[in-house]
Order: structure tokens, then C-alpha cells, then sequence
């Protein structure tokens, strides 16, 4: 398939079609549920005796990332990891995920091969089959290049109860590691700026970490959300909104690297508002928050982990930030569009 | 929303997304599941005692269609039901369905609501439920209006086994209706022939059919395959190809509308490689041929439903037609493409 490009015939559903199957999805992808080519796929959830212990979880992301290929990830590593993430933040383990890829006419198959590579990569690192997918193709200028949407199924285990209504007065406000970092390294990396190289997406499965929280303090992890679209502050509005309550956040305290820093005040972007994919927001019962803090440090994806604020009864819906001069600002929802083609 | 237009903030994770997911996606769609906002919603599949009965099967599905919107049908109903339908193939009641969009900055919300208030009616008329859902936004020319994304999940009733290996000698071919119509309306509609108006697509959702096959003749019922891009020929040389038989067709005796033919000679297409969108192929065990055909014909979707061949031992993996005038050719699969952005 070398040297190759995408042509309106392999989204007929001919021959050519059936090439690009069997040749690129069905080699990377490596899945007999897959390789069967039915309509729909054969998936298991039940155990031996059939029966079905646990809550499935259904979710789906489109990904449109402009560049395709950035440091740190690309827009394959991305379509499985948002997906996987989605599940993960309600504490489900990730088992199934669907593909569909929108081709434009023209799109170098190399391109597509290396996206697809990286699906198939992060897959085995979140543990996750690829079992269902399906190729359009439109007309050069038609999209832009390459557009993949994925579903996912996965199982919350019995006794987890994870949502966004869950944080409650007391709680501490943790989070995973440094924000930004994404969002950044596709701005500078777009706008071509030199600082860039020291710069890399967070991409990553974060399920494994979900799991080691989940071992660490239970029941007492009550809401996990990923800060993707919109970053870490409307992600906090966002619980704060659905669970009723108020929250007071340290900004001090909030992991931010230099160099996204930096490349923030050179964009003039606020690095609470920019997305991130391979951190998680965690709400946990106040006396938990040290076991769960310690949890996450000791998780590759974890290290940089930190307690950020306390979520309480007061001004219900709305985030409070000390900041670093020691005064308050409220934190608003992203109004209107910072980053586009951000994921 | 009257007049607006789709701008980028409104898939910037913020203020203008929420507004747009409440005010548009939630209204129409109406499910408590996506009403939750979670980053993955919650579904049943088994039984009030947690025993999970039948096979659980998964799919998606893009559409690209173009135009949005033609006669018969759009974008949106077809979103659905092409879904439904790949569920319905493998004798699945389609129970859960995620919506992905890909909106270019610049669509008029009107159009994007005209399309979710389709899937919407189509979402009731097959029974499925839409629980999770996405939005994106690419800049002014990144995409061509709207795409849709949709994953489906189903559950096959015990006892149920049907797929793409389960054709054998000695079965009957049948067909759900007339075909063509999709393709042709989309291309005259494209084309602004004049004759489009006697033409329709037969986008609808196909789960009710094959219920009523079931019912009427059970385990019999061996394959089943919805003739979508490469029509009914290309369809029958796959089934033939994966349960490694031969085929023989009777082209005398298969339904093709007038106004379709019409199209197609002036088009210069060969119907039998033109997409449906609310037709099935069935593979039946030959002394139930009648059986089924009986009950598709009492059904609203397979008024028209005909015999039209024979499964072979001969000739493994090729379909071959008696023609009109008696002599037999082979129909291959189709090999370029036909009709681009067809669905």
C-alpha cells in the first residue's frame, strides 16, 4: 500500500474497499471478532454462567485533531484513549470499542496506516479490542483529511458508583498530574512556534489508573471526569453544577509545567481552560484524599499528582479560586471557543 | 436557535456546547441516560435477576450522505436506521444507540435540527434508545456540513444464529423489495434530473421485519444482509464468498421499480450495484422459502418481497445470473465506485 492514496472507490463498498480491510484494518487491528465482517460484531460481557455482574457503561467521541501527527500522540493514539478515558471515568473497565473513519479523497495511505498503527497500540496498552468499524469516503476538500469516531462498552464493577453528581461537602478536589500539556503542544506545534519541542501531549489510557484509585479507596472515589474540551476549570464547573455544590480550589497548588506556562502567556491562553487527555479529576471523601493521592503517585500516569481544593456547601454551582496574591476569583465555564481542533 | 448558524465554540467543551447539547440534543432525544451528562451512560442488558440471555452484538456506522436531505429520507433518519439495520442482520433487537457529530462552523442550525429530529422519530419507529452522544466542529471548509456517526448495540434472542457464513446448498434467496430506490434518489435528486419525483428512497429500519421472519421460520432463517453500498449484487457474492457456496439468480425475478430502471439506463447504472437502505437479503432453508417469504409479504416494509434464487454447491465464492434472454454471466463485486457520498 506504499506511496499510496485514499480514492472514492475504497469507501464503495466494492473491491477496493474490501482491499483496504483485509490489508489495513484487519492486519493492525488483529481481531477474529473483527476478521469476521459481519454487520454487527459478537461481544461477551456475561461470564460462564451468563450471568452479567456489573453495570455496562456506552459511550462515543468524534476526533478531529488538526495536526494529525503531534508530539507525544496522534489522532489514532488519541480516538482510542479519549474513548477508553470516557469509560474509565466511571470506573468501568474498558472492553469493546467500535471505529469509524471518515476519508477524504486523496489522504496519503500512509497517513491512515500510521493513525491506524497507533489505534492498535494504545488498544493493547488500555486492553481494549477493536471489534466493529466502518470507512466513508468523501470527495477531496469534502473533510479534512481525517476524521475517526469511536464508541465504547465497558463494565463498572459491582459496588462502583461513580458520576458527576457525586461530589459531596468535604470531599478533596484531586488531580492527576500537570494540565495543559495537550492542548498546548497542538497550538504551538500548529502555529509552528520554536519553543515547541519541549512541549508533548499527555495522551495516554488512564483506566489503569482508575483502577489503581479504585483499589486504594473504593467506594470512597465519588466523581472522576477527565479535563478535556474546555480544561480543568469547566470541567470543575461542570461537578460542581451536576452534583450542587461549591468548590474552593488553590491555584498554587494546580501542576502546571514550565514550558506550557511559558508557551501560555506567549498565546495568551489561561492553561485552566486547555484541554488535556490523559488526566482525570478525582472527587474523594476527605479522609481518603491522602491514600488516594498516594495511589495516583505511584502510577506511572500519577506521578505528578496533587491535591488541588475542598469541595463545600457554600456558593452551590460555582468554583472559587484562591489565587497566587491570595484573593478569589470565581471560575467561569469556558464561554467561547479557545483551542478549535483540539481532539 | 432559529436562523443561527453552527459557530466553533459550540464544540469547544464550553458555555456555547452546553447550550446547543441541551437545547437541541437533549430536547429531541429525550433519554434520562443522556440527560445525565456523564462521560459514559449507563445500559441494561440483562434480566432483572442479572442474567444476561442472548448474544450482545456491536456495530457503526458513518453517513456522509449528500444531499442532507432527499425525498424519502436524510441524513439523519438514515443515521439510524443503517444502524438498526446492521443490528437487525444478526437477528439482534436493537436496543442502544451514541450519536457522533461532525458540524462545519457555518451550518445552519436548522438543518442540524431538521436531521436530530429525524434521528429522533426513526429512533422511535425501530425502538432503539439514543444514550450517548458528541459533538465537534471543524472550521468553515474542514467538513462538508454534517456527518453522523452512530454505534448501535443489540442483544440476539437465545436459540438465534445468523450471519454471513450460514448460507448452504439447497437454500432459497430471497429478497425484502424493490432495489435501487436509495441509490437512484440520491443520484437524480444530486443530478436535479427531472424525473426524481417518482423516485424515493427506502431508507426505514428493518428490526420489525426480521422479528416477523423469526417468528415465521426460526432457526431456518440462516443469513440475513441489508444490500447498502454495492447493492444487492455485490451483497450476494460476499454471503456466497463467506459460507463458500455458489449462487444462482433469476434477474427475471427480481423487483426493480420503473422509475428506477428508467434512472439507472439513463444514468448508465446497474441497479443491482446501486444501495439500498431499507431492503434485506434473507438466506432460508429451502422447504421454509414460502414460509418466509409469506411473512415478509404480510409486513409493511416487504409488500414486494420475491424469491430469486437458489444456493449452490457448484461455482464456491461466485453468483451467477440467469439473465433475461437466458444466458447466465457472473456477478462480481463492484469494483470502483458508483456513486460517492451515497450514504
Amino acid at each position: 500500500m506504499k506511496g499510496g492514496r485514499i480514492l472514492l472507490g475504497h469507501g464503495s463498498g466494492g473491491t477496493l474497499g474490501h482491499e483496504l480491510v483485509r490489508d489495513l484494518f484487519l492486519r493492525h487491528f488483529q481481531d477474529p471478532a473483527l476478521a469476521r465482517l459481519e454487520d454487527a460484531s459478537d461481544i461477551s460481557l456475561a461470564d460462564e454462567a451468563g450471568r452479567l455482574e456489573g453495570q455496562v457503561v456506552l459511550t462515543t467521541d468524534s476526533y478531529v485533531v488538526k495536526p494529525r501527527f503531534f508530539p507525544g500522540g496522534d489522532i489514532g493514539r488519541l480516538a482510542v484513549c479519549g474513548t477508553v478515558n470516557d469509560l474509565a471515568m466511571r470506573g468501568a473497565r474498558p472492553l469493546y470499542l467500535t471505529a469509524g473513519f471518515i476519508l477524504e479523497e486523496g489522504l496519503p495511505l500512509a497517513d491512515l496506516e500510521r493513525a491506524v498503527r497507533s489505534m492498535a497500540e494504545a488498544a493493547r496498552e488500555a486492553g481494549v479490542r477493536i471489534v466493529a468499524g466502518d470507512t466513508k469516503v468523501v470527495e477531496h476538500g469534502g473533510a479534512d483529511g481525517l476524521f475517526i469516531n469511536t464508541a465504547g462498552v465497558g463494565l463498572v464493577p459491582p459496588g462502583v458508583h461513580i458520576h458527576g453528581a457525586g461530589a459531596r461537602p468535604g470531599d478533596a478536589i484531586l488531580v492527576s498530574g500537570a494540565v495543559g500539556d495537550h492542548g498546548l503542544t497542538i497550538m504551538t506545534h500548529r502555529e509552528g512556534l520554536a519553543f515547541e519541542s519541549t512541549l508533548e501531549s499527555d495522551c495516554a489510557p488512564l483506566n489503569g489508573l482508575v483502577e489503581a484509585l479504585l483499589a486504594a479507596v473504593g467506594p470512597a472515589l465519588h466523581t472522576l471526569r477527565d479535563p478535556t474540551r474546555g480544561g480543568l476549570a469547566t470541567t470543575l464547573c461542570e461537578i460542581a453544577e451536576q452534583s450542587g455544590v461549591g468548590m474552593v480550589v488553590d491555584e498554587l497548588s494546580i501542576p502546571i509545567h514550565d514550558a506550557v506556562r511559558a508557551a501560555s502567556e506567549l498565546l495568551g491562553l489561561d492553561p485552566l481552560y486547555v484541554a488535556n487527555e490523559g488526566k482525570l479529576v478525582a472527587i474523594v471523601a476527605g479522609p481518603y484524599a491522602e491514600a488516594a493521592l498516594a495511589a495516583m503517585r505511584a502510577h506511572p500516569l500519577g506521578r505528578e499528582a496533587a491535591l488541588i481544593g475542598r469541595v463545600v456547601s457554600e456558593h452551590a454551582g460555582t468554583v472559587a479560586l484562591r489565587t497566587l496574591l491570595g484573593t478569589h476569583r470565581i471560575l467561569d465555564m469556558l464561554a467561547g471557543e479557545q483551542l478549535p481542533r483540539i481532539c
